[in-house]
């Protein structure tokens, strides 16, 4: 089944508020798709929440509604608003200003097994990791310590195999060639100190 | 502030759950960062996804334990648990077998105002979707209709700007011509008929 499209009112009809009249709200990072926080709506702050283009939050301890950003400055532009299945949860999609937890973390779920984002910022985390160790056996290692000028060559090289493979039309051959230039990129990314996250940023302004 | 690797024990130390015994879980995909949905744990669920190492939950209208996936196959592989900074809520990040939600959609959050995911598939949606119209004005239309060679020409000439502001040391300039690679290698992905999230179902088998 295809993913739906909705206009506002279609969003919001008939969703199931709980016997206290909240719904909880799944916050989530545009840029990054890291998941921020998990917070609760009453109607109230969902109709702020459209109506200003900011979160609107319901405290459940302290029993009032909560502009976002309000005291800290770290308001959450909403970019997409989705609903769930059983139209009792909502997923907020939002540019987050400076960051989303009150102990100054971007996410309030800074405390996990293993780094808590999804593959490609883990990936991109693991090569920040190996190029501050060199640990003994690693491919990524042995790259960074060769140094820039390695790298950059073995971009250059991933990236004429990737418009080889699609040039024959072989799909197969073009994602294994193309996850090769997207593994050396990360990689490169990491040698000049820049992030995924930033040449996402790079592409969000271009295309505002 | 950083982030905090924790092992199990300490993860699940405190962990607040509410009057009925129960703690909300946010589940996110591990290849897409795509949300996927949004359950409820109990104690005992909790312990079942950490014994097993797949996600149980705690079904609130039918009042039982209820391992995702028993009747569909559409099991959910726990690959990391986040908590958030009042341990009151979970985060799952699973590899989702199948789809996740019941409808047959990928994610419970199937309906939303503009696709529902972060902004690199949801650029990835867009030249999918000007490649099937070709719209007037557009860039990637533009390039989508002079066909795959001029698409990798493209790419090759992306990557090559890409290795001259590295080897340079420029940072911005690296950041703007590494985006500049990253759009055409989307392009170049769509044009194959292939997806970022193969070229990352790729990465993960590598990385095993």
């Amino acid at each position: 089944m295809g993913e739906i499209r909705l206009e506002i009112e279609e969003l919001i009809k008939d969703l199931k508020f709980d016997e206290k009249g909240l719904i909880p709200v799944i916050v989530q990072d545009y840029k990054t798709g890291r998941v921020l926080m998990h917070a609760y709506m009453n109607e109230e702050a969902l109709m702020k929440t459209i109506e200003t283009g900011e979160a609107w939050y319901y405290s459940r301890s302290r029993k009032t509604l909560w502009h976002k950003g309000e005291t800290s400055g770290n308001y959450q532009k909403v970019i997409d608003i989705a609903v769930d299945c059983d139209k009792d949860t909502l997923l907020l999609i939002v540019e987050q200003i400076g960051v989303a937890c009150h102990t100054g973390n971007f996410s309030c779920f800074y405390r996990s097994l293993k780094g808590g984002v999804s593959f490609l910022f883990y990936l991109e985390n693991l090569l920040k990791e190996r190029k501050k160790m060199l640990p003994d056996g690693s491919y990524s290692a042995k790259l960074f310590k060769e140094g820039k000028e390695k790298i950059l060559q073995k971009l250059g090289e991933e990236s004429v195999e990737t418009i080889i493979a699609g040039m024959k039309g072989n799909k197969d051959e073009f994602l294994y060639e193309g996850a090769d230039l997207t593994f050396h990129f990360l990689i490169s990314l990491v040698e000049e100190d820049a992030e995924l996250r930033e040449i996402i940023e790079e592409l969000i302004k271009r295309h505002k």
